[in-house]
């Protein structure tokens, strides 16, 4: 997991230096088809990177997104009708047969169909239509990481490819983009997480927090806290945190918080100041300290959209070094396997 | 709390009695307009209530749904194009800024646009084309008991209705309904949701889950724990469970695990063997008695879309009881209160 961890900042720059162009075609090509809704369909942490891909989709597209629940084909046998729609499947193995059944039933209905995976030869790259290869080679620890932010750039490139309709992005994403790789070797240098670490090895759980773009990054940690490290973990949306879920913070639980620099990160302060009164113990994720922490985790001030490809890495680390501290096996957690065969 | 959970047969008749006409009436003008898919926008336990109406437009209606992030439109002040579609509003006060603010984006970019509430008087019924209300009566206790199965019968009585195209329902689902509060009684008087707050009364925290029409339950069961227990609580799909927090669950985490007796509820047998290979402490709510279990909350083998009506009422009394024994005031949670205005 460490390995993996660690090659993020190379598998950003592959995919930025040989995967763009193809991405570019699929976006170019969608684009030209011009679909009135796109929905996805993902498990697990792949999942997170969906709810990412839906963010995009609906701010930088305006196309209304969400996210399909695949027991409506595989358990209850529907077919809703998905025609002009885009149904993008996101899945690192690309073995999962409900998966594909739902991109199966989604051609069927008439819907142009996409897979994004880390194996172009799985079942449901073949499926789809089209196929776009995150290309973050192989993944050794079962906890997802690497492929996690493979998935986010992926979309990203995606959608800011549909957007422009040529598939090329705009100059100043390309040139934040050149930087990316940079940028995430910067954060993975920085020894807090390991640090803070130590600090939480006794605790019992935890509560994540964001909003917008950073919302799937408070999901996808919690779901590494608990892969590895089995600490339960509750990922809330800021707002929702104030509905009912704030009553169960107290100060015998972290909360870990993003807190970027643009809309999502702004509209985290009124929350902060809610956790404050209510004592809680708050590590905050990015680039500024804020009343009330305890610590901070530093990810770079930019643009939220390329925050989510930052902000997840000392999180990942968090979730190795509290795995370590624990003496538990970050790279085989009881219980799972690499690929999850549901239907 | 207790009035609230207690009320529910009655406040099922009523809308049964009363307010079937009027949402019949709303349904077929709604189904002559033809949505092209269904976007619901809500949060805490109305989100849930949404949940199992996305169900139910997909399965019965073969209408894509999906959950809107408000913060596309909030926070990041977009606007997705939602012409032809429904946009559906869920909020027991109708007070919530940040549902009102969607709606109103929304009828701009020409969707049709439905209020559910426990109020017409709300500011988000003035800003709906066509508003539903779930005639639930005042609901004392911050924790929505009766205004959570008001929502669903709702739903259900709208969806069932554009189904039929005039707003009527099928005749056996409406033989199905008068006996409703008959069995939602049944259930009620059951004391073994009491009785299971002792046992349970020093555990740390719980794991529920349950796939398709359950889900939504699973899901409000949990947000009911933490609300007025303070007790972390994890929902999982039966399917997404076996992604990773399948390795969070040992003996020492009960699983409330909500099994009916349709394809939802076979779909979890698989789950429950893992669950079981686990050691966990299982809770059974359904018709059937299965493998592995610790206990099992009684409720009716019936189909699955009026499940969901009973299933969450001996959690909500395990959740009320839990609090209780525990010391809890679960009329006045800390930190709660009733409308929450978040933006």
């Amino acid at each position: 997991m460490a390995a993996d961890i660690a090659e993020q900042p190379q598998v950003m720059a592959g995919l930025i230096d040989n995967g763009q162009s193809d991405i570019a075609e699929v976006a170019a090509a969608i684009a030209e088809r011009r679909p009135r809704s796109i929905v996805f369909t993902a498990r697990g942490t792949s999942d997170h990177a969906a709810l990412y891909g839906a963010y995009l989709s609906e701010i930088r597209l305006g196309i209304p997104a969400g996210l399909a629940s695949p027991s409506v084909v595989t358990v209850y046998d529907s077919q809703p009708n998905w025609k002009d729609s885009l149904v993008v499947a996101v899945s690192q193995s690309g073995g999962s047969p409900d998966l594909t059944k739902v991109l199966n039933a989604a051609r069927e209905s008439g819907a142009m169909t996409l897979a994004v995976t880390n194996n172009p030869n799985s079942p449901l790259a073949a499926a789809a239509e089209y196929h776009i290869n995150v290309s973050a080679g192989h993944e050794r620890a079962v906890a997802a990481t690497k492929t996690y932010t493979a998935e986010l750039l992926a979309l990203f490139l995606l959608f800011e490819g549909m957007r422009s309709e040529t598939g090329a992005l705009d100059s100043s994403d390309s040139e934040l983009l050149a930087q990316l790789p940079t940028l995430a070797s910067d954060v993975l240098a920085d020894r807090t997480a390991a640090d803070l670490a130590s600090r939480y090895r006794f605790a019992e759980r935890f509560v994540t927090t964001g909003r917008g773009y950073a919302y799937p990054t408070a999901r996808e940690t919690a779901l590494k806290l608990m892969e590895t490290s089995y600490l339960p973990s509750l990922a809330f949306s800021g707002a929702d945190l104030l509905h009912g879920p704030l009553a169960m913070t107290d100060p015998g639980v972290p909360v870990l918080a993003v807190v970027g620099s643009g809309p999502g990160g702004n509209a985290m302060y009124d929350v902060l100041s809610r956790l404050e009164d209510q004592r809680a113990d708050i590590v905050v994720v990015g680039p500024k300290d804020l009343p009330g922490q305890t610590a901070r985790m530093t990810t770079p001030a930019i643009d939220e959209r390329f925050a989510a490809f930052l902000d997840i890495l000392p999180l990942q680390q968090l979730a190795l070094h509290l795995a370590l501290q624990r003496g538990e096996n970050p790279d085989a957690p009881r219980g799972l396997k690499k690929v999850t065969e549901t239907v």
